[in-house]
């Protein structure tokens, strides 16, 4: 076993979502981290990059620089973790992809649904490999719902109730020293979509992952309640489905007592599904005309769904954490096959991970949001988009 | 203390909302059931009456008949219980009003929107009592929350979540011998709405009670998902209150692993509240910036909003039936005040009992429900209706 | 359906429990109280009396001559419901049983062993009901669990941990004017067990109820943790049970943060059953290798018991005083069959009212309880008492 | 920063302990795992090096070689991990202190009490780092809650409930291919506690940690429920700490539907606290007289006790491997210091991570309960082990 080698952009010091990454890229002992252009500030990327190990010669400002240096070193970056504000994450997985090296992108995919049609057209000529970390959608129970939904547990799907509320920007934030309240706010760093892009996405991608459904109309009310906030911090939305199955979407970033409040429900006339992500190991299902079940990762009426989901026994939680390095070992397997000479077709074929499709239908559901609750909440329809 | 005496329509052998008012007029001892008109049916009303103890000389079977001789004896009812289906409340209250005598009605408070203005002219001029008995409403800790909100623990309102789904209706219900499930899917019986007026009116109301605030704006999508069924069988709606205070209502009867899913959650700019029927006696209050608290009846935090709601002590748990006799005893010391002279104007002081403006707003709500869906979804003003 | 005629002894104004047996003697309509000796004081009888509709000459302040008259009454009273303090159970149920009234009495039976032997041949010799009101066996879920015990779902037993935890006493409450505290830890008035006999039973008797076994020895620690207390406040204790079954119990009145924290696991070598008072409808049933479910009352798995223990569906919450009321059903149910004739041991036969063999194995528990105690938790033999 | 060099003894293919300690080890990035006595038979040790890339020059199947051989080596390892069955523990941890190679060891810390004493010498003589793996200790709100009681949030303690139920072998576990039952339940590889070295010992010293208080005595009742089964299968005890505080414990491996139920709840005489395992970021405080507090990691009312312990935001769950790794990670910085030249005594100032003495502790409190067992549950003082 030889570690893949990463490197990641942004992440630099006070970053929350880059730690995550550089964690998630630990847990299981694929990668090792070789290289980074940590902030785009020199003095920032020098000093983030001695604090994680990085030789300095590998340590770039200058994201550019860092993808067309790596691409041509013997030792070079087998991957890239962008881990930017998200007006950034174009034209860095632009770079990477045109250099041949594959990316592992955090989420909104891009800013713009523009940069994004752009950049599925990228990733799909570049023949390497693009991962969106959707992290939720690899807890092991999500994946459990989703197997339990295909194989018909709940008969006709119906309903879909999500919801992601948190409260840390019930007041504004953005006015203290909070960087991620304030690129999150700025339109300029985060595009048109304040809580809508940042978490309402997480809400509608896991609807869609679990229920393998396609939206086809939004009616939508965004809002924007803290007083000066440039962007929404509330979204309200009625859904429409493929099949007639019906949802009902809300996200909040103003909401005093959740702290990161995402949870699901199905339905369909078989019976229901239930999971909440801060509680991630359980599930509860309730088949019609029974008792409802507490199903738990890696318990009685587990369902494997890929034994890398699993790294500990019933009973000793794993969490957000474990859910991220999920998918940074479906990337390594994917990468280490590539390596092995395997097709990227090949390579792909099952895999459960969010791609630039996914990333495109994000700035869709987005851009179709935002379109709605600007006609006053007329159905719109995601395809126009 | 003397017993105040109750009369009943409706009710008679295999219904569920009669059993349920009859034990709730109990609890306190304030009312001994004397007469009824169980049944339109001489022989089940005569049977109904039996099994209850009634006399048979004030067992009826003709609603109108029962007003008029009650109306007239020396011992006649105080009050009577309507416990029909949905298209007969407003008859049978009209007939007891312009009798003089005290109404206690289940909700939805008609069947349709012009009976409820009727009624409502009705009842004001007849000088008597009308509650209608959204017990949900009497629940201590749903009380202890209006105060709260009342009292500024949660500052500005912003939003309101608020769900009632069940499952009971998931298939062809109605097609069975279950009689709940045949009338409340008959227009005929039940009014234009199905799960709308069933229970989608209780979130409603429980949304304004909580908050005391009205409704502005609806934009709805009813959905019948079962084939062959008369009604709507799931509500969604997102909803627009007084002083930009933003809601999303869900209500289904069709949503496996639900039972009786009633449960609210609404956030102001200092707090939220979140409270779930089938643990009533628990609030969840997170003061922002600070932990969540636990709250319940009785408990060290308990706000004592009348010493009638709490028969025991924290930890010992009332539940449904205990709220709706909350109603029933409020409903009783208003008629022994009048019994004793007082004007109903001075009695109704302060009172929070349901009554015909609670029952035409939720007649009002129904029917901009159902103008939004049939409007795919415009928004609708409840000022309209 | 004539309504039986109740006394109460017991129960005056300001106490706790007197008021709960009132309403569970109400609320399925069985009973009406027409006679009191609601205090020894003369002036507190008559004021309680008056307050609760008893007729003034029906209102006695001497417990014996209510016993005597009501008997000797055409119309006299049916049952005598026994509210007192422990110590005054005795020559309270003595007087009635003799009278030949049948008797509804509140736990511990009595306040000493004697007294409990005494009184068991008494109730014996008497040929008339004794109910011992041990309502923790009347909720629906607990009954549920007795029957699938029974019925072998968890296989043979192994293990049962029971607790019931409160904090109303962490402080030294009896020194304040609460009333319950001051007679619970005087040694007059509650026998030689504090939190023992107050709660300590009720977690003992729902252990032998819901697993049918009978206790072989228990290894003991009594502590009194409020300076000054006359009384244990906390008991903690080992339990042996027929068939190698062993147990935990642990109950405390200076937990904070418990109200009323009564719950108990039973575990067998085929499943695991799990129930908490505080949350009643719900039972948790894990089957040997299988998802636990979520049994609720009157829910998809409900198995039904007895009609009378669900007056409302699934979802609707009953608790303490609906639990309270099923033992007073099941004694007006018994009560009425005796009066028209029938013979106690039939009337009697399958029925699961706690009753004097209940009443003097919960006293011999608490003798073998402070046996142990005093001799350093040597584990002793239940028989010896 | 430099990441330290570790080896590991045990934890070849199949193991479940090994596979945690080395998650452990990578998540925070402070250990690169370089060498490897995996097992003891040459050619599994050589394949389960292979597989986690380690050098096979580095790859050995006996202990004392790697020992002697890493000790001499320039880049040899800075610790070790132990992580074999119990009775292994003794002679590797042995053999690399006195080499003065630091280390990092699974609990409990001997197999025999007299092993324990020898090897809190050898460790005290030894100069180096020896960390024992109470992995439940470094849990953020374990110690949140060890702080909230040691600055008297709590009050006087009175008060210790703890308990530590599993299922996993309700049946004979042993007798299928389940490695971790086998040498579980074997006296030779386990020593003569069976559930209760394995987990009773988590749930004492977690008692122990969050409370600082020692215990004086214990009453206990060990039981083997599964025939054929060779060590306890149920752990009952009652326990006397200083200062008068009364405890129970609870563990079991034949508890149906618990699968790694750790869970304590300690009380003062000024609030409570409880805290669970299964979701480990919740923390339950109950001030006594208020509502109870829902703390959270990173939450609103969480108290920072470290900032590696927290690695997310409050609501993002971290759950076993990284309470593990908070362990691993203060061992590295202790070691770090170390090999800048800081004194042990110093580096160790203020450390939680459990030591020798914490394990010595484990092992006394081991032979107390079969001793007391033993004598019927005798109340055996602890002092004299």
């Amino acid at each position: 076993m030889t570690m893949l080698k990463l490197g990641m952009v942004g992440g630099g010091e006070g970053a929350f979502i880059g730690a995550v990454h550089r964690i998630a890229s630990r847990i299981d002992g694929k990668y090792e981290l070789v290289a980074g252009a940590l902030s785009s500030t020199t003095e920032k990327a020098m000093r983030s990059g001695k604090a994680l190990g990085i030789d300095p010669e590998r340590t770039y400002s200058d994201f550019k620089q860092m993808a067309t240096q790596e691409a041509q070193r013997e030792d070079g970056i087998d991957a890239v973790a962008i881990v930017t504000p998200n007006h950034m994450h174009f034209p860095v997985a632009k770079a990477f992809l045109e250099a041949g090296i594959h990316v592992i992108c955090d989420k909104p995919m891009t800013s713009s649904l523009e940069d994004a049609k752009q950049l599925k057209d990228i990733a799909t000529k570049s023949g390497v490999l693009f991962v969106l970390t959707h992290n939720y959608t690899a807890y092991p129970m999500v994946r459990q719902a989703r197997q339990m939904i295909h194989q018909g547990d709940l008969g006709e799907l119906r309903l879909i109730q999500v919801e992601y509320p948190q409260d840390w920007m019930t007041t504004d934030t953005e006015h203290t020293d909070n960087k991620q309240a304030q690129w999150r706010t700025d339109p300029s760093r985060s595009g048109p979509a304040g809580c809508l892009g940042d978490i309402g996405t997480h809400a509608y991608n896991l609807a869609c992952f679990m229920s393998q459904l396609s939206l086809q109309q939004v009616s939508a009310e965004l809002t924007t309640f803290v007083e000066g906030r440039r962007l929404d911090d509330n979204v309200q939305a009625m859904l429409r489905f493929d099949n007639n199955v019906k949802g009902m979407l809300w996200s909040s970033q103003v909401a005093p007592g959740n702290e990161n409040g995402l949870r699901i429900r199905i339905y369909g006339d078989k019976g229901g599904l239930e999971w909440a992500q801060e509680n991630p190991n359980q599930l509860f299902f309730s088949p019609l005309g029974q008792a409802t079940q507490l199903l738990t990762r890696g318990g009685n009426a587990y369902i494997d769904t890929g034994s890398h989901l699993v790294r500990t026994p019933g009973g000793h939680p794993e969490g957000y954490l474990e859910g991220f390095a999920n998918l940074y070992t479906e990337a390594a397997d994917c990468i280490s096959r590539i390596k092995q000479g395997d097709r990227l077709e090949d390579v792909l074929e099952g895999s459960l991970m969010p791609d630039v499709n996914t990333g495109l239908d994000g700035l869709r559901f987005i851009s179709a949001v935002i379109a709605s609750s600007e006609q006053n909440g007329h159905w719109v329809s995601i395809k126009e988009f």
